[in-house]
């Protein structure tokens, strides 16, 4: 299996929130939920504290938090502590998901620092990633009833084996657009999904809602992994901090590499497939012309649209309820950093 | 860090089970345990059935969920499914550390055959891991109040620890006794201790009793991954299905060597520092003879029959209970297994 290429080693540039406006108005939420989590280092053995600490770094993204702060949001200035707390769980799920990918894709920085593989070694790393994922499952039981920790534990599952699919099918071309869905529905919209419908759930909205608000973070979070997979591509490198092509280079079929393949000429596609399986090098600068050339872009954003326009088609019987504008209003924002990615030609 | 040796290709005979005797009694609990783990399986993505399939294997010890049966013993004939649902949660707890042990070993076979991360590579199998551990924790949502799923993600937390401190150290030297018992208790008695507190509990044994029970299994853990520690030197290679040595070899400061260190004259004692922090290769022929002729067995030996001691101690209070007569008797079970391996000089 190829891996994915090290970033430089100069400390990339943060990458801009791709929720930056939403965000002002967590700033309370999102302070309280680090205080809430640094306080979780008291429940970890002495020995491993430092190393849960250096994950629980806080310059994440909290885009899963966020989730459930909007789609249990009562007003400004409301900070629940069962949010806070199902907020820790799922931030808690998705470090553990990244210190055990970091892992996988031998990667050496994550949001300017060593990655914990890196820093304290795979087999460490494998172990953290688990005691995270403990502790997640750990906190989600003091609630009530089981029901929180149930949710929980099924996307937990859920994400891995989007993974795990994932990792099979790198460096094959025996990827269908069925086969991404399905991919990106497991890894991606399922903690998306769970986010919302916890917020919703736990802010005490009625069925409806819940429901409606789940299937608002499922087509979201399918929207922003095809928004991330397009990056890959057409962000800007100095921008996003981090070198592009990597997916290319590490086999993973995404969305703009299956329309490419799918466009190009039969006789072009041999060399695509070639690099896809490693056997020959990545040619970054030409791929992106292809897919400049051959419309892959518009292709690619469309799917996005499409994904966003679902997933404010879920909140629609709803539009006097408190998250329903703010939920919406991620909506415009990914929209607009999808209109920002398009090639100048 | 080094890593242990592999296992000789041909196919290790079965290790005799430490606990043959009493396990008899359990044939029925343990075909319905089986039944209920591969009845878990439609649980899984379709995508990871034939993996998770694969670790749920009926060649395994099944030790954690013997103490859950035994712990909530109420006669002979009686499976009661909420014992055999989290006799599936431990089970399937021990079986994601194994699949990630497996991974770290880099082991080739495990149960005579392939380990996971052999059969499905290294990343597949931190995956697989993870999605093991979420499912036995969504299994322990499926009681009426949180406190199952609480009991399990946090010793679940502790086993991690355990591990990671483990590995942390290896091929150093400066491990002393008391982190030599702080990692059995994490990585081993924990687990032990959790599944006799479970099998107590739920089976309605007073509160006086469930405490006994897993101060017996933290006890137990600790004598049982004791004796194990000396199986890898002074265990019968034949018998047992694999190499010995491999502690030595891959730098894990266990009991014996610890002995060993602290009995060896300062010169020769340079030697074994060298060949645990991997700079020469392993004398195990060597260490073995100076175990015997320095007396570790017996110091080892003894510390086993200490922590059995202990274990009997927390039930002596309670003599008439169910369960009691039948885990004084794996006990009786190790105790004859350490008598065993003493060696003959």
């Amino acid at each position: 299996m190829s891996s994915a290429p090290s970033p430089a080693s100069t400390v990339p540039a943060t990458k801009p929130h791709a929720f930056a406006g939403v965000f002002t108005l967590l700033t309370p939420h999102l302070a309280e939920l680090d205080r809430f989590l640094h306080g979780q280092l008291a429940s970890f053995e002495p020995e491993i504290r430092a190393m849960a600490d250096y994950c629980i770094d806080t310059s994440g993204k909290r885009i899963r938090p966020a989730l459930v702060f909007l789609s249990g949001w009562r007003g400004p200035g409301i900070v629940e502590p069962d949010l806070v707390r199902v907020a820790a769980v799922v931030e808690l799920v998705h470090l553990a998901t990244l210190v055990h990918d970091d892992i996988m894709d031998e990667a050496d920085v994550r949001r300017s620092r060593r990655t914990a593989a890196r820093e304290y070694g795979p087999t460490a790393a494998v172990l953290l990633g688990d005691a995270l994922f403990a502790h997640a499952l750990h906190l989600a039981t003091q609630f009530p009833t089981t029901e929180i920790c149930a949710a929980v534990s099924d996307s937990t599952r859920k994400v891995c084996a989007g993974e795990i699919v994932q990792t099979l099918r790198r460096g094959s071309t025996n990827v269908t657009r069925a086969d991404y869905q399905r991919i990106v529905d497991l890894k991606t919209a399922e903690l998306f999904r769970v986010s919302c419908f916890l917020g919703a759930r736990l802010a005490g909205f009625e069925a409806g809602y819940v429901d409606a608000a789940s299937r608002f973070g499922r087509h979201l979070g399918i929207a922003y992994q095809i928004y991330d997979d397009l990056v890959d591509f057409f962000g800007d490198e100095t921008r996003i901090g981090k070198t592009l092509g990597t997916d290319l280079a590490s086999g993973k079929l995404t969305l703009p590499l299956l329309a490419l393949l799918d466009r190009l000429p039969p006789g072009d596609r041999a060399g695509l497939t070639a690099e896809i399986k490693g056997e020959r090098p990545a040619q970054l600068a030409l791929r992106l012309r292809q897919m400049r050339e051959l419309g892959v872009f518009a292709l690619v954003a469309d799917a996005v649209q499409a994904e966003i326009a679902a997933a404010t088609a879920a909140l629609q019987e709803w539009p006097t309820h408190s998250p329903t504008p703010l939920l919406l209003g991620l909506c415009d924002v990914l929209r607009t950093q999808v209109a920002g990615l398009r090639p100048r030609d």
